[in-house]
């Protein structure tokens, strides 16, 4: 069902220092930066060859990324999974006995997601991402 | 410089009962399962069609995931980025002011790689990986 690792998603504090560091010194090309009113952050999508990741700054203390970086402080939030079908992976992924945060699918840019409950997953925050 | 990501590493206290999350629930297949004897951890390489994940269970308290462990709790380790030739790459991170944890690269199963320092890297643990 999964057929791969679509992007992974870091929390950082400071955005444009983050775009610093992962353009002049790893090489990355930012792709574009947008704001995502449902988790409530500032993103930019950088890439390199076929590797994407979204650097994620909150922007307001009850984002989701806000609560992530004051627990464990800036790293990886999530891993997203790409599947062929969403919403039949949804209901698979419920069957199997994984927790889905949220059944509707949240669609920003154009990218439709959910996320795992990650208690189910080994404390890794799968996002699932696909048409 | 960097050509995709190569795996992701997540840091795990049960390694079978991990297995068994990730195949029955998350439908990935096991490839193969070894100690490493640097990072002193039994690692579980599953797949999903092009998508690869290492689950790792340290076999002692001074192995670097027992550290994590006992920092952040189960997640994801490290995200491994493939690089066309490993040691100008190295050579390329540290004039570029990242620093490289181990200058000489790891090999094991046929692996090779170093990480990057994750102070440099927004609190990310970079593996460097390539031929």
């Amino acid at each position: 069902m999964i057929r791969g690792i679509d992007r992974v998603g870091i929390g950082v504090r400071d955005l444009d220092s983050a775009i610093e560091i992962y353009t002049k010194r790893l090489g990355f090309k930012v792709d574009k930066i947008y704001e995502n009113e449902v988790e409530k952050v500032r993103t930019a999508v950088i890439f390199s060859d076929g590797c994407i990741l979204e650097l994620i700054q909150p922007l307001s203390d009850d984002s989701p990324v806000a609560k992530f970086l004051a627990k464990r402080g800036e790293g990886v939030n999530y891993i997203s999974l790409k599947v062929e079908d969403l919403d039949r992976a949804i209901n698979e992924f419920k069957a199997r006995g994984l927790r889905v945060l949220r059944e509707i699918p949240t669609t920003i840019e154009g990218r439709k997601y959910t996320f795992l409950h990650p208690k189910d997953t080994t404390g890794v925050l799968f996002e699932i991402t696909g048409p």
